[in-house]
């Protein structure tokens, strides 16, 4: 793998010939990642380039190196994806065009068939370590947990290591890097999913089955503000799907509140509601309109 | 270190016989993490008790073995944690009687006095090493990021590799384990912050200048049932400091939501407000009143 000086991952695979004329999607490479799983859900068909870091997928879609940009926006354990929420709200004019909510699945990993008892080593990130603890004692009884920075290169960690070692990694990075899957999911809370979304200059066009983001932020402290604005949906019925108060940047003790609603901005009582939200607001922004992506099964 | 089957973790310093009588703060440890930081932030004399986990830490609070938890609830950065969150919400009974926030400063460590040109390798948990990307290519420019599974055994790390090493932890990392502080804070963005709250039995009385942190959801998903709530505290000018909704455990689409209030939940508004939202609410939980800390300087 070489890393250019703008932080995008060249891979063979990504730059030969049969890749010219297709839609050209960045993620947060390298191939194996949970991005990538992400970006091949959402269309396989497309030319996938891997970056860096978050920050470079989406200037990467902004300067026009790409066309889409598909980045984790939240997780069910962890929480937001802070980063990729602060991008969208200061650092971007690009939509929210789609989302796709994708299962997350440990796996134990291994070069060859040798035997899980004489595992030694086992390398992840410090966070999927945490999560497969108990399957971990069960599977590799033997096994001391060391860090690596990435489950894709615990992987490669493995293979300098040689036999007697392991990794915690998904199945695609088993798939990329050559690795034999033993044990499948081994994460000990099940549940685990990633909500990923598509970022392009447009949004997409109304589907019927549709879901908005918008943030604002008031100039006003008083208590009342957000209380007044999610009236505006409230009177309309329009269904609140998903809120969250961020801190503004610009000064303690205001907020940036982060609002999903039911319904395309284009419908004729969201468009009226979201007018009367920007009436009050100091900031306002929308993220984009977007088809509601199904849960999937995990 | 010696790790016990309870999740304790035993340290001479905290077993002493000095440490009879006073009380004890249980906390994720080992000493010289930021966790401990804030446990001796909060109150000094306290015996400070390591654990494995936050939810061991949390689960000797509710058992007595220790009298008091301090626990990470959201980092500026990185969002709330949601493991504490979810423990408080749906685990313990215990009440958060006070809040202190923490500003969360890297170092760069090395063992002596090394030439930082000279450094071929640094350790440390890898989002304190994304953290720090910029500081590192400046500070030791001839060195290579490698995983540790936290910012403590980061420092244990670089002391087994022995000169040539670095570390990137906390100021009280080397304090507690014996290192140099070559540069500090080398974290890319200034601000970072981690607010811990510190959980008992009881909450704290009233002062004059405190929060409420309560959590609710709805059996009906009516679009104006939060509206109707928040309206509760909005008509009687009671300041929203922050909402956040996760979703419900029980059912996709069923959504929990934590607020923070000014006033305690003994002031006569704020107790008739609580009492409305209760009465509409499907579940409700006043998880404490206790006083506001002040942000502190970064």
């Amino acid at each position: 793998m070489k890393e250019t000086n703008d932080g995008v991952l060249e891979f063979p695979a990504a730059t030969g010939s049969r890749a010219r004329g297709r839609v050209r999607v960045g993620y947060l490479g390298p191939p194996g990642t949970f991005s990538e799983q992400a970006a091949r859900t959402y269309d396989r068909a497309a030319r996938h380039v891997a970056f860096r870091d978050i920050a470079g997928v989406v200037q990467a879609a902004d300067s026009g190196d790409v066309d889409e940009a598909i980045v984790p926006l939240e997780n069910s354990t962890e929480g937001p994806v802070t980063l990729t929420t602060d991008l969208l709200v200061h650092h971007t004019d690009l939509r929210i065009r789609r989302e796709v909510i994708l299962p997350i699945h440990h796996c134990l990993l291994t070069e060859g068939s040798v035997d899980l008892d004489e595992v030694k080593v086992v390398y992840s990130h410090p966070q999927a370590i945490a999560q497969c603890r108990a399957s971990l004692a069960r599977l590799v009884p033997n096994a001391e947990a060391v860090a690596s920075l990435s489950t894709v290169s615990a992987v490669q960690d493995m293979q300098i290591e040689g036999p007697g070692a392991a990794a915690i990694s998904s199945w695609r990075a088993a798939e990329v890097l050559g690795a034999f899957v033993r044990a499948s999911p081994i994460e000990d809370v099940p549940g685990n999913r990633t909500r990923f979304v598509v970022l392009a200059r447009k949004d997409h066009e109304p589907t019927g089955r549709d879901k908005s983001s918008i943030c604002f932020d008031f100039a006003a402290d008083g208590p009342g503000t957000l209380y007044l604005s999610l009236g505006e949906l409230a009177d309309r019925g329009i269904n609140m799907l998903k809120i969250e108060s961020r801190p503004a940047k610009s000064s303690l003790g205001r907020y940036i509140f982060l609002i999903d609603l039911e319904g395309h901005r284009t419908d004729p009582l969201v468009a009226e509601a979201l007018d009367r939200i920007r009436e009050r607001a100091s900031s306002f922004k929308i993220l984009g309109s977007y088809p509601k992506a199904a849960t999937p099964e995990t």
